[in-house]
């Protein structure tokens, strides 16, 4: 019986957790939640999973929480709440594995300290690698227990790992959709609209991470992941386009073989792998390879997309490069989703945030979060800049070419 | 270092063995060799490798070597032949791992007299599997010896295997050109002529093979050689369709994940991993993932290859049944070769042999050869039926429609 925690529970990947826990009673427990800001579905978890700590973003909300489940009959169930609250979730005695899947980096103290209490970690929260991944890898390390991804590209690559020793590895290849635009020629980009930016082809996702993958910036922050996770120079990390999101990334041994994962695109098979391995278990999520037909392939137009450039870059210099990157890409994808920069201007802000920032190793938690701050303030108010040049200089209908 | 013999070192992957031993001199020895007719490859690979043994097929070829070695100054390479020649190369007291490449049921003995040995054995001899499986896969397991698969198809799934448990295994999956005919409807079967037959469209091998791809035999004998190495039941082998042959096998795990290994299709690839295995080291045979463009797959069609079916049947059936499976097809194959049955009769022929072969299992290599020759007799006799009748009946330009 694995004993869990959920950081995040109410969110996409928390949900899904619950409904592979839900599969296999035998197998796993939820000993501990925490659940943000959504009360009801907390309060509905609560109840269904009973768990010995539910945890919610604020003291009112754990207030309305307690109220709720005591007037429903639920017993035995700690309410609390915020950071503290999160990080009790995280660290609870009882639990064996902690899924962390909190997004931002609201995620990184609460799986960091997990890691410190020796908990093996699913790892789903981005932050955690590309802002802290250099603290939080070395803690793992120390602790000598794993770090496994709950995204389909690294779990791929963590599965095709086990074809080979880490020095027998050439490089990894993360595959990419492409977004909304890989077709779309890049003389054409100064007329792109939040609509079509948030038309992604394959996936369903929040704003941010949409955008994210109409940039590439999605699989850049996926490169910086695979480097920290897997302990591998950026040259090491390639990025492949393939639309179909069949093969999920592939690894490069040093003998010319290539390994590569292919399933459905359900993320309960990663979060299912993450809390079962070493082991395997029947599952119901079955790709039919006798429906396979077409795979297509290309390599990405990194000139097209220079978020992925900035992402190399920023994975190259890392400390404070990459929290830079981190904070000043969610700033500038709110700005764009404002109407407040063009979407071609999301990668010249954070190439002007990151390019200011100091490479600076950062020690703590509580640096990087210093640090994210930081950029946060400081691509804001270029952002702002960029508002006013855009409002005084540029017609909506006309578009600004930068090449 | 590693103690080499090569029983079939003229073959392609016997020579394409030597090269892989060229490119690593420091981690690889050529022991003993057994060449078989052709003597004046014989006597350059002894020159070149000075091995302490080289076994050719006749006493006659023998003596002929032995001349040319002694007249150009070569001491030391002890020559011997025929089949106790080859058992001589497979056992000899230095030799630790033994390539396993003599076309036919001629490498069966020497191959398993080996493994009884306790070499480890990278296997390229299709028979040994085929016909001989079940003994020499047991004899493998009693001495705690691995077989290495030295074809592309199995070394994939070899490789594929690594990500999980063999009980953890839902489906193995191999993965077929789908020859000539792939897209000729059936219709036009009955006009299909050897020069169609052998225009492989992306390998360049010997006649029999070539043909076996047209017909999807091959694939069938890879099905049986899949039950047997990796001790799976026919229903858990599956075949699809893949024209490119980037993709060499995949395995799909009970979780519902899918491990798929890619390479260029060089025999060196699989030579290599059998030889190195379980390390991997560093070679030039690399596969650009950045030149990958676009990767087709369909299931295969039973109905326009029953050769397939005849495959899984026998895989079913096991002992007898398999030997008369690759006795039979060899014969088929070679009378319509010659122009004595039709394309789409060489199932015609070999389901009528399997069918009259009794289930019995065998107990040596002894009787496999005995019913390998039976097997053959029947064959012969029942392809001299079909010539006659097709003398007959059928005028060339008209065809024989047989759905």
């Amino acid at each position: 019986m694995k004993r869990i925690a959920i950081l995040g529970s109410t969110g996409s990947i928390g949900r899904s957790t619950l409904s592979v826990v839900e599969s296999f009673p035998e197998r796993f427990q939820v000993v501990t939640l925490a659940a943000g800001r959504n009360v009801d579905l907390a309060f509905e978890q609560a109840q269904r999973w009973r768990p010995q700590i539910v945890s919610v973003a604020a003291e009112s909300q754990a207030e309305s929480l307690k109220v709720r489940l005591r007037s429903a009959g639920v017993a035995g169930v700690e309410v609390v709440h915020g950071a503290a609250g999160n990080v009790r979730v995280a660290t609870h005695r009882d639990v064996d594995f902690v899924v962390s899947a909190i997004v931002g980096v609201a995620g990184l103290e609460a799986t960091y300290e997990a890691v410190r209490a020796g908990k093996s970690i699913g790892l789903a929260n981005k932050e955690c690698l590309v802002a802290a991944g250099e603290l939080i890898t070395a803690e793992a390390r120390r602790q000598g227990k794993p770090l496994l991804p709950i995204d389909s590209e690294h779990n791929a690559i963590h599965q095709c790992l086990r074809g080979g020793r880490m020095e027998e590895v050439r490089r990894i290849w993360l595959t990419a959709s492409g977004g909304p635009f890989l077709n779309t020629p890049k003389s054409k980009f100064a007329d792109i609209t939040v609509e079509q930016a948030l038309n992604h082809p394959t996936w369903k996702m929040g704003n941010r991470i949409t955008i994210d993958s109409a940039t590439l910036m999605n699989k850049g922050f996926e490169v910086i992941e695979a480097c920290r996770l897997f302990n591998l120079p950026p040259e090491q990390v390639g990025v492949i386009v393939h639309p179909q999101s069949t093969i999920h990334s592939l690894v490069e041994f040093v003998d010319g073989s290539i390994l590569a994962q292919l399933s459905v695109t359900d993320m309960r098979l990663p979060i299912l792998y993450a809390l079962t391995y070493p082991d395997r278990i029947a599952s119901d999520l079955n790709f039919s390879l006798n429906d396979l037909r077409h795979l297509d392939f290309s390599p990405p137009d990194v000139e097209k997309f220079p978020c992925l450039r900035l992402a190399y870059e920023a994975a190259k210099s890392g400390g404070g490069k990459t929290v830079a990157l981190n904070a000043a890409d969610e700033v500038a994808v709110a700005a764009f989703l404002e109407g407040s920069i063009r979407f071609e201007e999301i990668p010249v802000l954070i190439e002007s945030v990151v390019s200011e920032t100091p490479v600076g190793k950062l020690e703590s938690i509580k640096e990087v979060l210093a640090a994210d701050q930081n950029a946060r303030a400081s691509a804001r108010e270029k952002a702002a800049g960029f508002n006013r040049a855009l409002g005084h200089k540029v017609p909506a209908a006309v578009g600004v070419e930068q090449n």
